[in-house]
């Protein structure tokens, strides 16, 4: 079998980390046909379009995509292209790798985040030269598939703890946003229950303050998008920053993986970006063409690195990103 | 001139930490009239309103107002008294103090919550069995009061740093909700340019990967409201939990003052709550009153207190919520 994925490097560190992946994706025997397509600022100054329509075709038609990063027009790439893959659910864990300074090392969580809806629907309008709003969308049906996703993820056991008893923890507002958030967090509660899934919950500015001061509490954490997106990005700074962590955005027959960092642009095009998240985001594209023992293999091979093998800058070191790239693929 | 205060204890320790406020106030020369009225949950369940026509008429007539805490009702309760006094702006120190435990001491930061409008204007609806909406509101004007606001909190020098100069920094989504955080930052930085104060930005997301990071990069932080919700409490997490931080709703001529900790139900009753929260709440009601000095002396105080005075069990000590008070009175 051949999986054909589409590779859309981006802008700044994009074009040095997805290469790196790539490369350890190519240790295995697995076969896969790599498509390049062109996103992000390069492209809409060369163009006018940041995501032109082969970029956008090419992914909704792949198997899988792997993406780098994009600078200004980040939100104008992303964000289409989770809708092109039909992605669901953005996982995105979050623990503190071996070696990292971190300022919650115990940290080791995983939030399961709402992919399509909420503030990101879209609907804004301006209705006067005042006042603008914005419609804020949450349906049963989204938030039942994401409960159905997040019931199996803790029943497969691979939330942190690994262990199915382990359930999940629903962060909302639905003390303020009763109908909304009201309605989301009915829907996970009653998946839950259906499926035999332990599940709580924590209201979201009850969690900022909780996980810093004790982010054990905490394993599978299922969020509205808005909320996945704040609460996600509050773990990486527990755990030392954007530079390590991977996400998968996951839909029915298709995916797009992506480290959390930007392009970081005061090191871009020196070859010394840390691969790290990038190959762990190509880790989380084996598992999820069902390739899940070599996903481990790349995951137990990057924390050997990252133990006692070779460091780009940004963790004290002067490897390159090739350097770090072939350390994983050695160890594999 | 005589100040007429609303004094509404409600639920749990809330009962505990006002009147120990009140201590403190009493022993100003500054003529206060307190008038008691009832909120929460017990009244709640003795009457089946949390929040009696009473009690907000006198929080609405007061010159200012004194809250303790809500349980279960908190949402019903809270949210109408910051419209009761007019409340457009909710200021939310978080800072470490001596002697308690936190996981990022050097933190010293003030938000600036908007109070009115955003995803809290509370319009939401049940579209169909599948669908919910909230309309979350931005209006300039709103925006415009709390830019006034931030730039004379700034030029009066009473961010963190003390310095007109630090400006303040703008934490918002406006990647994603372009029309309506587009026309927050927009109005902020408007303000900020004809007031000649600095003014830089942050997406609210990147924001709390780097507070935890380095929070001494932040100063005066001015946020939407859901996001000052979340950002303010994450800070308070950094700095060792809810326990000690106070809040100030600010209107044009009434304000409503609360600690921003929650009943406690695990030690109501015990008269050993903590109520530094509290005091340094009746402390920013003293500055809204135009008592400064007094205000700061109360700051003082408590900061001697908590560097070598009595503590209460949350602090590793054993003393009551009255014996801190009155170290904070002898202080004074
Ligand atoms: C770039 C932006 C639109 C995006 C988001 O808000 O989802 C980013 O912050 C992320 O989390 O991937
Ligand atoms: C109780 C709740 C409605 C309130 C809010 O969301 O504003 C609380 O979290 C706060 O920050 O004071």
């Amino acid at each position: 079998m051949s999986y054909e994925i589409a590779v859309i490097e981006g802008d700044g560190i994009g074009r040095e980390v997805v290469p790196a992946a790539i490369d350890v994706l190519d240790a295995f025997d697995v076969d896969f046909e790599f498509v390049e397509a062109e996103a992000g600022d390069a492209v809409q100054e060369a163009t006018g379009d940041p995501l032109p329509d082969e970029t956008y075709d090419l992914a909704a038609e792949a198997d899988a995509t792997l993406f780098g990063a994009a600078g200004e027009t980040a939100a104008d790439v992303i964000l289409p292209l989770r809708e092109a893959v039909g992605s669901f659910v953005n996982v995105r864990p979050a623990k503190a790798y071996p070696g990292v300074d971190a300022v919650r090392p115990e940290t080791d969580v995983v939030f399961l985040r709402e992919n399509t809806e909420g503030v990101y629907a879209g609907h804004e309008d301006r209705l006067s030269e005042d006042l603008s709003t914005l419609t804020r969308v949450v349906t049963s049906s989204a938030s039942r598939e994401l409960a159905e996703y997040a019931c199996e993820f803790v029943a497969d056991g691979r939330g942190p703890a690994g262990d199915p008893d382990e359930g999940f923890t629903v962060a909302h507002k639905a003390n303020v946003m009763r109908e909304t958030d009201g309605r989301f967090r009915e829907e996970l509660f009653a998946v839950a229950e259906e499926r035999g899934v332990d599940a709580d919950e924590e209201l979201m500015d009850a969690f900022a303050t909780k996980l810093p001061l004790d982010p054990t509490q905490y394993g599978v954490v299922v969020c509205p998008n808005l909320a996945g997106d704040v609460l996600s990005d509050l773990a990486a700074g527990l755990v030392g920053g954007l530079g390590l962590l991977p996400s998968a955005n996951v839909g029915h027959d298709n995916g797009l993986f992506e480290p959390v960092h930007g392009t970081a642009p005061d090191i871009a095009g020196e070859g010394v970006a840390n691969p790290t998240a990038a190959i762990l985001s190509a880790a989380m594209l084996l598992e999820f063409l069902g390739h899940v023992e070599e996903g481990q293999r790349v995951r137990d091979a990057v924390e050997g690195v990252l133990s006692d093998g070779p460091r780009t800058g940004d963790l004290g070191g002067d490897a390159t990103t090739e350097a770090v790239a072939a350390a994983v693929v050695d160890r594999l």
